[in-house]
Order: C-alpha cells, then structure tokens, then sequence
C-alpha cells in the first residue's frame, strides 16, 4: 500500500467550512480506482492545519490515475478555495491499519 | 484520541539500521501509560525520511508522562543515534483507523 500524505493549510476562520467541503470532496476521491481509505485530522499545535491520509493501491493510482481524472477537479472544486497555501503532498511506503497494542 | 506525527530524518547510509533499532525502541514506547498503537512509515520521495505515527489515549500521556519517563531515554537511546537532525513532532486530534472503503 501507498499512503497520500497532505498537509492542508486552511484559510484561518474558515475551518468549519472546510470540513464541511471535505466530505463532499471525498465522494469524488473515493469513486478513483485504486483509493482505499481516507482520514483527516486536526493538528492540535496550529488548528489551521490538517493531514489527510489516503490510502491507494499504488502510487501511480494518485498521481496518475487520480490527478488525471475528472474527479481530482471534483476534489479540488470542493476544498481548494479553502486552501490558504497549495498542499504539501508526499507519499509513504507501508501499511498503515493500527491495531489495539500492536 | 490524539496522534503523535514525527518526522525522522535518518543519516543517509544507516536506514536499515534505524529500522532494527526503531523495533528495540517501540518496546519501550509500547510500555508507556496511554499508548495505544505506533506506525513507522517510509517515505518514497525522500527515503530517508520516516514518518512516525503513535496513538496516544491524551496529549499529556505523550508529552508529559511518556517524555519524563526512562522509557523515554530508552527510546531516545536506541533511535537517536541515527536521526540526521532532531525530530519534528505535533500532534493531531482524530481517530486514525482506516477501515475498508471508509
């Protein structure tokens, strides 16, 4: 697996709307071929930033098939106008499905 | 729950010894009140690069008890010899169990 790795910087005030723009951009991300799982979450030190985790087959069902495809303009239709910066997006090697102790 | 995010960089050459030292080192992490899970990701772009994710039942189970612990030094022990610069840490507010199609 290869986990999309987005640090997403909001325009400040404009968090709430944000997450409420998230789910519907997340429709178009989770129809793309090759998505398996997605999460945000909220920084605690500056709450103007947000991670988002998406889990793909591969790398190239992100960076090919996804930013290729109507969808990713779906995606970015939803949330960029939120965006106080572009995203910062790398990619990791690994699982990542935490489980109770391990 | 809350999501400790640490960036480790690693001295370039000495991956896969981190790699062994991070098992040594997570059994001290695991022992600490308030530990709920770890992940050690590796990032494709910049493979020296490691992403560290450790959920935590608070903030303060992270910060306060886990960093004024011995369980600490010997996490920092094992892994610290390798980071090619001190880590970069924050936390994030969020559940993080991928689930299937979530």
């Amino acid at each position: 697996m290869v986990i999309e790795h987005a640090e997403l910087s909001i325009i400040p005030g404009q968090e709430a709307e944000f997450e409420a723009a998230f789910e519907r951009g997340h429709k178009a991300i989770a129809q793309s071929p090759g998505y398996q799982w997605a999460r945000l979450i909220r920084q605690i030190e500056n709450p103007g930033t947000y991670l988002l985790l998406v889990g793909w087959e591969s790398l190239e069902a992100h960076t090919v098939v996804f930013r290729g495809s109507d969808l990713f303009q779906q995606w970015r239709a939803a949330v960029g106008p939120y965006f106080a910066s572009p995203p910062n997006v790398t990619h990791y090697n690994g699982e990542l499905t935490p489980a109770e102790g391990a």
